[in-house]
């Protein structure tokens, strides 16, 4: 396969794996989830203790014990960009939109974005590092996720 | 065509007609929604009697009778997945943001996801068979869609 | 590289711009966000003074004059869809879910669609003429954009 097709096969494994977390997080299906990072993967959701986790084990209980929280998720990933550092690691920005639903029917909506490190390995494509940014929220959002900042407005 | 090529195409061209499912929809430009199916496609998007249609034409009929209820639409899809069964049969996974503004100005969101099979005819790719699960809505959804279901919670 | 082949790779650079335009203009990295456009592009947001620019200057010089009243946004596209004039010409629309927020805390969220017309640059690809079509809106949204017109209801 020459490079340029390559390249496209790559694109499209790794919106796959971005669009695979979202459908298993949903599900609430962590095989799926786990299977998309990298056993030594190191996730920072925010600013509180467990919301960063260094290996995907740790992850994977960080979802469990948080998730059930909520008693239904929507994450609604767009904007997916993609750039090679070599043929075999990639960076990734996506954005999201997260809904949420307490067990009380209210809901909120956390819209961010995943910045991402991939590498290409003996089982495919996996995330290794993933850091989310949080741009706002709706609805009474009250998890400490790490801000998106704006530049500097004009003086 | 390289069969890694022809795979690329096939999923591009299916992804532009998730797409213009959602365009001819928004513009009740029903001519375009109707190309997206195969004349004997099953669609299933709830419990009520009608929502269920096994015809493109019936299908048509219905959301012709369905959709005037609100003046304007707006089917933000994302998420797509696919999944080849052969070079000919594929299925698909997609995310919908479905707003809808009523005549009073009052709007209300569908959240949920498409589960499509496709296959590819004599015109190119068409949705065979379509379910639609409700994750959730915003703003007093009232259609009785079925339900995406999360795994069980842990005992 | 064949036609085919070259064709899916002027999608995904094409895409790549759709994104780069929300990513910059969501950290109001206007360098990012000018870097989108061909110099003489004619961008159409609105029935305002102001809303219709006919080069890249003055489109960034309007985004930096009206984008500071909010302190911030979240542009999520979805719906991306690309027809082929020739090898050097595109049209593209999107779909755009614009949400703001305001200083005070208040937001706001534009629900729309970018209708594109794309060259092929010496530079690569770049937006040539933008319309921008409101579908709706949620929260109190007040800049005047041009409506997207659904077909008339039957008789």
């Amino acid at each position: 396969v020459e490079a340029a097709l390559q390249e496209l096969i790559d694109r499209q494994k790794i919106v796959h794996l971005l669009h695979e977390y979202c459908r298993g997080l949903d599900l609430m299906d962590l095989a799926v989830v786990e299977a998309v990072f990298s056993p030594d993967c190191v996730v920072d959701y925010g600013a509180k203790p467990g919301m960063r986790t260094e290996s995907a084990e740790a992850l994977i209980e960080g979802l469990r014990a948080l998730m059930w929280r909520w008693v239904r998720t929507a994450h609604h990933v767009s904007n997916e960009q993609i750039w090679f550092e070599s043929a075999d690691a990639a960076r990734a920005v996506s954005y999201v939109d997260a809904w949420h639903e307490f067990p009380d029917g209210t809901t909120t909506t956390l819209l961010g974005q995943y910045h991402d490190r991939l590498a290409r390995t003996a089982d495919g494509w996996r995330i290794t590092h993933r850091r989310l940014l949080m741009a706002g929220s709706e609805g009474g959002w009250d998890v400490p996720n790490h801000r998106l900042e704006r530049q500097a407005p004009p003086p």
